[in-house]
């Protein structure tokens, strides 16, 4: 009865779900579907890294007579995801297949070279997906049951996917506690390349800026180097084998990322000239407003739309238990904390906490914690 | 007695501080200097902003017997910061004047260029410095007296300036909270071009790539696009004014930026040729570790070399007092938090709080908030 279940129970959560690859994603995906119930059956190339997966608790081990799947997930690396759901296409002939790759189109368009020789109709129980949860780590120990909790989960249907392959993998990503999300595979190629393989050449060439820089001029980074560079630590292998496989789509924006720095790097040429060509401050002004306007559209938390939220700064002495009586505070007083960044000082030891909370509140938070002794300032 | 107090105790705290400007940076500095008991006179183009200012206890208004200050601050928006400068030499003829502005050399030549047509001996009594401390909101309203706590500031004496001058800045800045960092005003602009303004401009053009996307592509933002564009909301007015200040310094950085962009330009065109030219792996591979590298430099908490902390990472439920319950149960255990980044899911009320300590204490953290009921990870 391979496939069956899905079959015949559209709508219904899959029994027992196959998982190809326990890294990161595989691992964490059989962790947080056996701790719903779902029979995880688990297997990767390498028996000590299925072993672990399994020992961690992501599932049982594949044997011979392991038991029939209703949904097979392919969690391998990008670069062999396509032979990887081809092979299982064909293995499991009644079974829906899916992926977890970064990149979508190039997966599918590689499946399809390979299955179209064979038998077509194996692409009607294929449908890409990409939950949109990581880590700077990787691996099986790198795991949570948790990762894809409050996540989007791209469903990438193909022109020949069946609507039952979709609501099957809707099923399971909703199954992992994430939210599903159906779009084109290159829909999702062009929105990916635009919100994270983007960003992510920018950090690493903005970081990779700092290594030839004197020591002195180093320890002047503040919080938006940092904030900016972070995902700069990022693995270069899995990034390479991401911009590899959306070079397609990520081009044209590294392209239009490039004429706009084009156009800043002229600004301060003219400036520099004092030729008194352009209008070079104008140009730097609509890049800064640009930028303004275009991170205005991020929604904020929850995947709403993004809310003013309000703001109070609260000064935190670094020593154990201060951010525990700080959220207690809070706490007590009934106040939900919406959105919280954390700054440190260099040299002092004193933090900053600037807590978001929902607007109606900033009054009545800024009183309760002044009450309570602590250094509140709300800024305009 | 103007300047007298600097010049007879070169080592001693300023009596009397005049501030010229009384917008985010003065404002804060008036606050920080009067809480220390440090008697502070302010001015302003804008009575309006000058009052506000004073009635927040950043200081007192300047009249026609204002006393004589042992050093003016010239807290003025870059572009008319050495006009200011200049116009302070002249006014107080044996007071020191430093400014704030965020570039220095372009400072530095105007001043010269200013009162050198004068007095060249008023080269002595200034010198340039640079807070590095600001927010994303401007105004004497979001002003705060911990605004320099524990970060640097850059004093920046020019080829004239008096030791004197140098020592009563520095106690200024240390007055204020802050620690002074002594560098020339070339060494300073190349040194923000890299730590400060080329991350400005990157994140701006990244987040302005938003400005046209589909909504539905726009909602698959995750915390990483979030990170590389916070500080894209800055003011656009402000950061022309440095951008331009510092176009000598920067210009040559996002030129090396773009030429590294190319190269990953060319690596994603020759994988689409499939020409089979060059190595495309191995380029995009390298921008990805030498922004490893660069990253890896960044200086941690408190100014001190990058430290590898240890990470766990807790499951806290979206409602009032769950953090305040984490950090007291890790405040009871005698545990400090060196960094915390809190993470919400989309669609699900919980979040995740990852939380940086000592290597020493992650075993204990993760029994301690086990054994307390929290759903602990500790990545590899």
């Amino acid at each position: 009865m391979n496939g069956a279940g899905a079959a015949q129970r559209p709508g219904a959560a899959p029994a027992v779900v196959r998982i190809i690859g326990a890294g990161l994603i595989g691992t964490s995906l059989g962790l947080a579907l056996s701790r719903g119930g779902t029979r995880v059956v688990l297997e990767d190339p390498s028996p000590t890294a299925a072993a672990l997966a399994r020992d961690l608790g992501a599932g049982e081990l594949g044997t011979t007579d392991d038991p029939p799947s209703d949904l097979v997930v392919v969690a391998a690396p990008p670069d062999v995801a396509a032979a990887v759901v081809a092979q299982a296409l064909t293995r499991w002939p009644d079974t829906v297949v899916t992926d977890v790759a970064s990149v979508k189109e190039s997966v599918l368009d590689a499946v399809t070279a390979l299955v179209g020789r064979r038998r077509t109709g194996q692409l009607r129980r294929y449908v890409g997906s990409h939950p949109m949860a990581g880590r700077e780590r990787s691996g099986a120990v790198a795991a949570q049951a948790d990762l894809f909790a409050g996540r989007s989960w791209v469903v990438c249907p193909g022109p020949e996917t069946d609507d039952t392959a979709i609501a099957l993998v809707r099923n399971v990503a909703t199954l992992a506690g994430a939210a599903p999300v159906v779009m084109t595979p290159a829909e999702h190629d062009r929105a990916v390349a635009v919100v994270s393989h983007t960003p992510q050449v920018a950090a690493s060439l903005v970081a990779g800026r700092l290594r030839e820089l004197p020591e002195p001029a180093v320890s002047l980074s503040g919080q938006g180097i940092r904030d900016v560079t972070r995902i700069a630590a990022s693995d270069p292998l899995l990034w390479t084998q991401i911009l590899t496989g959306n070079a397609a789509s990520l081009l044209p924006v590294l392209d239009a990322l490039a004429d706009d720095l084009e156009e800043v790097r002229a600004a301060l040429r003219n400036l520099l000239d004092e030729s008194g060509a352009g209008t070079p401050r104008g140009v730097l002004a609509r890049a800064v407003a640009h930028g303004n306007a275009g991170h205005a559209r991020i929604p904020g938390k929850h995947g709403a739309a993004p809310t003013a939220y309000g703001t109070v700064v609260v000064i935190v002495p670094d020593e154990p238990g201060s951010l525990g009586r700080l959220f207690q505070d809070m706490g007590e007083a009934g106040i939900n904390l919406e959105d919280l960044h954390l700054e440190h000082g260099i040299g002092q030891p004193v933090g900053l906490a600037e807590i978001a909370v929902l607007p109606a509140v900033v009054e009545r938070l800024q009183a309760v914690l002044t009450a309570k002794g602590w250094r509140v300032h709300a800024p305009g």
